[in-house]
């Protein structure tokens, strides 16, 4: 809570700022092994609004939940070569268990596609046992040097989708299917603008043909890719050996995809519209969409505090998540403040004369205050929230073209990833990626899906251009 | 799928019959490590019934979801004396990650006690911190010798609360809330009736100052204990320090709890209501509540399928969870084997006949079949749903009581506790309760809260009774 001291402004040090809001607005906490976190409840509560929503989503498209064992044998990993370079170097390895050394280590799974292809090629027989369309809500680990409270740490929560099909149009159409499902909760949900786009060879998972991928950008320009969804090919399925006996009795192996949404959805919601206040969190997700704050002084204080409850009540009949901080041993401001951090769309005032004049004050996290009646307040705080909601789309989706430049010059190029995204042409030659990379820190972000077609020269070496259009590089988290 | 040969009857061999069924009815699958398991959909969406009321009634009462690390210092671990010596010999252990060996090894949770006892000695400092009321879902890891799905694996999901207070009262409270909570659900969801009660003290949870449970019977006489509920008094909260100055300004230790409730209840559903057909499934469980399967030949087809999806439709509507067997390439007998495995309570069927005349068949899981009118069929069979619940939760009671034998002598004690359940007199002392497992393997289940007061002498030694009660004793899985 913001008692101690103010939190350091975005503009002085925008990690920091990160840092100290996820901290004080009681979203995570560190863990006392090294790139862990708690979530705490504030945090966890978004998480859960998160997974409803996906949850719903992920079965109105087919699928079923399931749960696979957290320990994958390590040669289990190493049957697809892609997938085994890299993940092995982040790898936590179980080597000891019920008091004796094992005969074959365990990995924790840092993604479960090896496991699942195990059993499928138990499970699948015919074109009738497909498709396979299966999620499962789990943590996984990977262990990362430089970590940060949702964005990277040890060990984070996800869900994991694995579907196999008869056919690659089938896989692919998946695949493209729940990147628009992602795409759709990050826009409606989270109100994070961003670009779909295709990663290039170097960016794209270990073990698939292609990954798809959300790119949003943060407040200090810096790109964060939200989810991802990979046509894996048949990679996994000669890896494991997933074969089905098609219509036409020929043996097959089975197409597959993967896709994910983790927990560093949270720090993006943070990085996408926080200030220098603290969170501002979009109330389609927000655990509290609307506070309550009562004001009182001595005798008036029974008065105002039943009358704040008899509202309190009616919005949340109305479908409302409100909240009434009554705690007495804190001031209005304080409250004002505590509340503002923790990024609550939504504030109440209500003081002596409002209980008497039926009227309460509204405060919008992004500004602007206003006296309103009470009579008819459910619906208007909906109507509010509604907008609230689009605003904060709109004012990152302004930000995100504010800071996106279209460049042709490699010392622009410089320039301008420091400061946002920069659409230039490439060659597509991975060692050519990896000196931009080495020049600039910056990394191609996806080949946008809405990037009208073009032809160029590459923004570094001047070949000319790959991929038939100007494609997206940002410094990354 | 039961297509190859007959499932082995339950009177022939349970625990064959059990592994059978759980497998072919597509519950779950043996995992690639050792005494893991994979939750299939089936399986999983039984687990996600049970969540969601399991979670709404914690949050009804006041509990909050967070988050707490997989990996736990082992240093943790040995904090709480006794909490150690009953969980060392069970820990999966990472000693490598990233590449690395670590400096201190880690372990897999098996139960988050600790970790949560390290963070709330930071996060609570007043009376005005407490009661911290969280619950996490998850997965531990316990490494069990004699595995077996559901009831026994390395790993298995569950639910954990943790809860701190400032006053044993509140925590004791507490404690027994919860037990209630989930001796509700039980009953009124899995249609398991059970002993609520304490344990022993030699049964009791490591680092617990006592343990609830609900002792059920499974249909081979066994007891399984469904869930347990532990005050931990301030066991932990002097292992890890947490210390809060109450409003007397004076620092004092909390008073702890924690609860769980895991997969294992399927295990439990499973051996309280299965029948040698298969499963039967409880309806507010079932993942499908009704079966509609189509009786058609050559050019009845169409008609009968058009007819069995409007009727689908209806009931769906009406919030009955519907399945419409469609495949062609099985027969009517062979689906309705199948869904009777599968242990889906109520099963229409549908012809041509039933086309014309606007009727259906309807056949249930506990017997009995009956022609129905398709008009208002859906509230028909809401109220069969209804009774079906019931009939299967007095079945299971029936047989409960009719295998509880209340016991005087040792050698009729040997005898009964072959069959069931016994309630005998116990002197209280450990050693004698070693030696009557030693004797019969036998076990103390609990101290039944709604035991009358009795007194008696031991069944064993002859010295006189502890507890003021005869408690409850049986073989358990």
């Amino acid at each position: 809570m913001a008692k101690e001291k103010g939190i350091t402004p975005q503009s002085v040090d925008f990690n920091e700022w990160y840092n100290e809001v996820v901290l004080r607005a009681d979203l995570v906490d560190y863990g006392p092994v090294r790139g862990t976190m708690v979530i705490k409840p504030y945090g966890y509560a978004i998480w859960e609004n998160l997974q409803r929503e996906l949850d719903r989503l992920f079965k109105e498209t087919g699928h079923q939940n399931a749960y696979f064992p957290l320990f994958i044998p390590i040669s289990f990993l190493q049957k697809e070569a892609q997938h085994v370079e890299g993940f092995a170097p982040e790898l936590a390895v179980v080597t000891q268990a019920g008091g004796e050394a094992l005969e074959e280590p365990l990995a924790v799974r840092p993604t479960s596609e090896t496991i699942i292809g195990y059993m499928w090629a138990k499970w699948i027989r015919t074109y009738r046992d497909l498709p396979q369309l299966l999620n499962q809500w789990n943590s996984v680990v990977r262990w990362e040097l430089r970590t940060k409270p949702f964005l990277r740490t040890t060990e984070f929560l996800w869900q994991e989708g694995h579907t196999a099909h008869a056919t690659q149009e089938e896989a692919e159409a998946e695949a493209h299917r729940m990147a628009g499902v992602y795409a759709q909760v990050l826009r409606e949900w989270c109100a994070i603008p961003g670009w779909e786009g295709l990663k290039t060879e170097s960016e794209k998972f270990a073990g698939a043909v292609y990954t798809l991928s959300y790119e949003a950008m943060m407040r200090d320009g810096k790109a964060l890719q939200s989810c991802t969804s990979h046509y894996l090919g048949q990679n996994f399925a000669r890896a494991f050996g997933i074969q089905f006996q098609d219509k036409d009795q020929e043996n097959k192996y089975v197409h597959t995809t993967s896709w994910g949404f983790s927990t560093r959805v949270i720090g993006a919601i943070v990085m996408t519209h926080g200030d220098d206040k603290g969170l501002i969190l979009p109330p389609r997700l927000a655990p509290i969409q609307v506070v309550v704050v009562p004001i009182y002084k001595g005798e008036t204080r029974e008065g105002v505090l039943s009358a704040a409850e008899a509202l309190c009540r009616v919005l949340r009949e109305a479908g409302i998540r409100v909240h009434l901080d009554d705690r007495d041993q804190y001031s209005p401001g304080y409250k004002f403040n505590e509340w503002e951090l923790k990024g609550v769309p939504l504030r109440l005032e209500l003081g002596p004369r409002d209980v008497e004049g039926g009227t309460v004050v509204l405060a919008s996290r992004l500004g602007g205050k206003e006296t309103l009646r009470q009579e008819g307040l459910a619906g208007l705080l909906q109507e509010r929230l509604n907008r609230f909601q689009q605003d904060l789309y709109q004012r990152a989706l302004a930000f995100r073209d504010a800071h996106t430049w279209v460049v042709d010059g490699y010392d622009e190029f410089k320039e301008r990833v420091e400061q946002g995204f920069v659409k230039a042409f490439h060659c597509g030659d991975a060692g050519c990626e990896k000196q931009i990379k080495a020049d600039t820190t910056a990394t191609t972000r996806c080949i946008p899906f809405d990037e009208p077609k073009a032809e160029g020269v590459c923004i570094r070496c001047g070949r000319p251009s790959a991929y038939g259009k100007r494609i997206l590089f940002a410094k990354a988290y």
